[in-house]
């Protein structure tokens, strides 16, 4: 079992079936040694996780969207490349929060899919990022987050 | 004649001349095996395609708006490689939708780029993406759409 | 004295120590040869530069702005590569605005950060580049910047 399974493990994490797109893209594209994973959206029990952050939805749910996002993209991921051992470093997430003008905590939204990053993968998962509120996202959906990978 | 060539023949598609930048910056970077093209903003008869998802425009609308862009991208793109023989994938899209804060069609409105792109180049064309709604575009524009591409 | 530090001290600009994440990432990080830096938000006297452009600030408030965070971001890259003698190229900026649904000058007011890389860098500071309002930045920021260089 290599570490980063062990680490998963130990989380109580399972990665799920990938998520097909949405429309007409695919969910991850190797480009030389960086892996670009599409825009994920939150989802709950397979549906788009609707909410809208300093309207209908505080901090720490929207958090916890974040944090679900993670799983699905180490899915995506862990489907692209065969094994997540794979992974040489996370070097960038985007995260885009559906809010409202007022809401200003987006920063702590999208730390729920760093943090577990930085939990699974240590120094491997310390990230650049930029964080921001959005008009809205398909679907609905209270955030979504893509990512870049090198392997 | 090349494949990409007879495709775009086909498909009714002639490249337009590369229009610049509205501000400081260039429309496409090169870096190593990677070709960074700035975000163009939908145009119709030379002037920024004006309109608000949600408000005063339609998906459909929206959707031709982006597949506007996509033949832009590639006007850039063909001007600055010389050829578009030289894509080796097309990696990933950012797609933006000026929109309101109920509508929820963006990855909808984007298909009409990546759908394009998906018949000109057939699986080189399958790519990463993210698509969103912002709060406003430059100039008032209904879509903008920026794009990687592998050379 | 390299080209660069001349021309910073020439235009009167002293670089920053670099300002720590507001959230659980990293300022920079190096993926081959190109430089991920994160979303950079408008600071002034240390602390978030707040406003929304087209309600409570002016489009050459706001470029203002943007050049401070071109400052920020050349002061981080600075500390993270030793010199900036090492930038080859500025490859792109994505810009986003703090802005109303009715304000369309996004791409003046990030001139402000891409005019000083011109400045600065020359042609090595010709970047492709995105820029368009979003409903909100963390901490009420009037702008955020992220860019690529490679090195």
């Amino acid at each position: 079992m290599s570490a980063i399974t062990q680490q998963l493990s130990k989380l109580g994490i399972t990665l799920s079936t990938p998520s097909a797109p949405a429309a007409a893209y695919v969910m991850a594209v190797t480009s030389g040694n960086q892996v670009y994973l599409s825009g994920h959206i939150a989802k709950q029990d397979g549906k788009p996780w609707v909410g809208k952050l300093g309207l209908d939805m505080d901090t720490a749910t929207g958090k916890a969207a974040a944090r679900s996002i993670a799983i699905d993209l180490l899915s995506t991921l862990n489907a692209h490349l065969g094994s997540l051992d794979r992974v040489k470093r996370i070097v960038k997430l985007m995260g885009l929060v559906n809010s409202t003008a007022e809401f200003t905590e987006h920063h702590l939204v999208v730390n729920g899919c760093s943090e577990l990053l930085g939990e699974i993968f240590g120094d491997v998962g310390k990230h650049a990022r930029s964080a921001f509120g959005v008009a809205q996202i398909p679907l609905g959906a209270c955030v979504e987050i893509e990512m870049i990978v090198e392997i």
